[in-house]
């Protein structure tokens, strides 16, 4: 290799040991069996895997690669930014900012033409306006879904939270995904008979 | 939906819930900073990531989307079947038959048409003859040795691996990934005159 090619592979290799930090932010959510808190990384490959396997629910001609990219970086901020509980309105109030301070960090890490390109499908998930986004986003609100219905309610419980609250925060999913929204209705309505959700 | 698309979807979902198990699989790799040893859905997750850095090294033509797949789903069997220590020989006597049967179970836990195929990627994988997943193995290769030097060492001081073995380990990425093979000797050596592997 040149000189030019190995700092180029340099830059990018310094990306990728960083982003083994995400493997240590840990989110709300629970694995499955409750044993202990999810990390940012395993979710992110979860949602990724999940994109593979319901592409069939989302609008005809989505691009599958563009999806599991935006899934793969979505939240490889939070190595800077951390992970802002969904339903806590103080630390969402300014997460935008301390979100786009971590992407200028840790894309900038990259090669610039890499750097450009991936910081556009972050910030294309963010805006969650195209179909791959919006394909992207309704994923990312299913995982927890299942998560918190399968751990007898989750981070619901913990935090009180109520079924106008979760059937806001599932709307995405009724956008980017349309045939699996009577599925997330119906398991709402469970959840809430179950005592999953608060009354 | 019909009664035919909501059992296909429960299986769809049977299998992704049945997933989240590999999030508590470890490998004998840890993660760079050496707190923890690294679980095998964090570890597919980094090596997808790598894939969309990395392209560029891969032979022209390779489709991305085929090798990302493969990347997320190249463990899975480990649920059932275990991770097996890459320089474990007796333990490596069995991994092809208990993997096996670990993919029949996993995969089968999805619709037909969809288990059949995302099997089939796997087993591409595993022979590792395709372009993508020559490129897939390379990737599966390099990211352990960078977690091996950016840990002084790790498994190799652990279980004393010699310079020849780790070489023998690494062959893949000459194949899958040629542009970075002289990197990979140059990393192999200072980690030799460094004293992370044994002379």
């Amino acid at each position: 290799m040149t000189l030019l090619d190995s700092q180029r592979l340099a830059r990018q290799l310094r990306f990728i040991t960083e982003l083994d930090r995400l493997k240590q932010v840990l989110r709300q959510t629970s694995l499955i069996d409750g044993s202990r808190h999810e990390n940012s990384a395993e979710h992110s490959w979860h949602l990724a895997v999940m994109a593979t396997v319901l592409l069939e629910y989302a609008p005809a001609g989505t691009n599958l690669t563009r999806v599991l990219e935006m899934l793969l970086l979505h939240d490889v901020v939070e190595i800077d930014a951390g992970d802002t509980f969904c339903y806590d309105a103080q630390a969402n109030l300014d997460k935008a900012a301390r979100e786009q301070a971590a992407a200028t960090r840790i894309f900038g890490l990259l090669p610039d033409d890499q750097g450009v390109r991936l910081r556009r499908l972050w910030e294309e998930f963010e805006a969650g306006e195209t179909t791959e986004a919006g394909f992207a986003n309704a994923l990312d609100r299913l995982q927890p879904l299942l998560h918190n219905f399968y751990t007898q309610g989750g981070t619901w419980r913990v935090h009180n939270i109520s079924r106008a609250q979760v059937l806001e925060r599932m709307r995405p999913i009724e956008r980017g995904a349309p045939p699996l929204w009577p599925y997330v209705l119906n398991l709402i309505d469970e959840a809430c008979d179950l005592g999953f959700i608060a009354a």
